[in-house]
């Protein structure tokens, strides 16, 4: 069974993005917020938004499931206040969660969250606790930047987290270290800033007490770990001048990357430096990069293949990349696909 | 012959780290700058601090000349307005032409800018100007973010900067684009700073029409591109996506990654995706990384080790990463090297 971690609701309705074009006007003019209840998202749209894209895409490539969470791009956490955030936030929750229900065994929930730039997470643990209690969502996206591209909000390893922290402890759910559409010129979205956030997030853990204070959270860098794997010497040599462990036992049940890296050397590097155990099997489709490669003739984000031809991994391995060590990170996946049954 | 393009003064004499912080906490405090005057550093001290580490260094892992330039870190551009900036500026400069000077056939210069946050480089000309034609140096260090962390300058590819370029394309010397010591506490200088710098920078160059206004104008990204080569397929895509060329063609004669990548596999990726007429050979000794790796007991920084044994690499591509490339970018090495009786 092959599990795909990342994938974003790219193809959402329109009805969606006009919703979301007036909420921000509203806010840029302080005029009246758009009524939720002016939203028009029929079940056939969405049904037909996924069977072209996203579902086409796993059978083609012959992926199973795919932890399904709103776009990333589109969270937006630097427009608005908490009200804002948090209206936006519901409907694309629902909206994914509409999508599971339609397509119970090819998409599970992983939730946005109700962030504003320069407000404590707190705020976003009440709509964390509905998304899985309420939805079945087994995970979240957190945003270490809710400024949208300054790199403002306090590290990771910050007291400011830990509330969110306990609960996420409670519920048993990852959180994957994700930033939303940058508005700073200086970033662009998908080439730059994703990574960007990656990259800072891996190092500001490694050199923490972070995983003493909470020994069971799991953390999911998307995009490979951002530079990191590059540069793995790197990053270990600044570890152990700073007496700390080697990046795998840092890693350990708490830290993983996944298999977003769009060709082959990228992906052969990951899986030979980086401990399977911390990798998880994952597109980001339909996502950063839609193209073909015109030199392989193959889908850039089509990561299944670069899995199946890396060199340095065994069968073992590659059962654990695509499907064993997503059990392990989200813990209420076995149960969500129970329910929905589907059968690892 | 090896040329090391990438060296910082890292191990100044003390009396220097005693003017800086005296002109911080002047600037901090609104009280009296200190007076340059003031500054003991003597050519033995001068001499010490070279022949104990960089020297030793060079002579260790056989390498021959380092492009060498003031301590990245330090150049602090967020610190004070125009006129601190340019004191320390000229006197981490005029340091390093001293050390060029006592070692005239180990190392060769490039300058450290009088960049300030908030201000257009143009201020930065004369300096350059200076630096190039009075101290012999062969390049420079351009920063992208002068804020010292938060990412919120024009782009390199902003109007903003124009006037810089053209004077350096009139001097011919290329720029590295480099930041300097990271005062947002999400970023670690060395550890994510630096490489999210590169990358921003890789991704604001490839989707502009930059090198169409300044076609000799040559940019070395440094520490190996950042995340770039190990996500070479996402920036490809997103090229191609954006209708623009391959990446191979796009960097031409005009973008540059140095070989700061500490650990061999990440040099073996680098040498197989980027074109090696865009990689120049580079340590970054003595810098971000001290210490020897305990799985190969060497130094994790000897660079040399991993362009040697890369696999993808041949005779003829050594040549060109260890030497000819650098005389390539810097148009003046090769005069400054004849002038200094060194023999490339």
């Amino acid at each position: 069974m092959i599990i795909d971690c990342h994938g974003h609701y790219t193809t959402e309705p329109k009805d969606l993005h006009r919703f979301r074009k007036d909420q921000t006007e509203a806010v840029k003019n302080k005029t009246a917020l758009p009524p939720r209840s002016g939203l028009k998202m029929s079940d056939d749209e969405i049904r037909a938004s996924i069977e072209g894209a996203q579902l086409k895409l796993q059978r083609e490539r012959g992926t199973d499931l795919t932890i399904f969470s709103p776009r990333a791009s589109g969270m937006g956490h630097h427009i608005g206040d908490f009200a804002v955030s948090q209206e936006w936030t519901q409907i694309c929750n629902d909206l994914i969660h509409r999508v599971c229900t339609l397509f119970p065994k090819n998409f599970i929930g992983v939730c946005q969250l109700p962030q504003t730039q320069g407000q404590a997470p707190t705020s976003s643990i009440k709509e964390l606790e509905r998304c899985v209690k309420e939805l079945g969502f087994v995970g979240c996206n957190l945003n270490p930047d809710p400024s949208g591209g300054y790199f403002n909000a306090p590290p990771l390893t910050d007291k400011w987290w830990y509330p969110f922290y306990e609960k996420m402890v409670e519920l048993d759910v990852p959180a994957m270290i994700h930033v939303s559409g940058c508005c700073n010129p200086a970033q662009h979205t998908t080439g730059s800033y994703y990574l960007n956030a990656d990259t800072m997030a891996f190092m500001q853990l490694i050199l923490s007490d972070l995983f003493k204070d909470f020994p069971t959270l799991k953390l999911i860098i998307p995009h490979g770990g951002g530079a990191v794997p590059f540069h793995w010497g790197r990053f270990r040599g600044i570890a152990l001048d700073n007496k700390r462990p080697e990046l795998a036992q840092i890693m350990g049940q708490n830290v993983f990357f996944d298999t977003c890296v769009y060709h082959q050397p990228g992906i052969d590097l990951l899986t030979k430096v980086v401990p399977v155990d911390n990798i998880l099997f994952a597109s980001e489709m339909v996502g950063a990069v839609k193209g073909i490669d015109p030199k392989t003739g193959n889908y850039f984000d089509d990561t299944r293949r670069y899995v199946d031809n890396a060199p340095a991994l065994s069968a073992a391995d590659k059962q654990k990349i695509f499907e064993g060590n997503a059990l392990k990170v989200y813990p209420r996946l076995k149960d969500a696909m129970a329910k929905a049954k589907v059968h690892a």
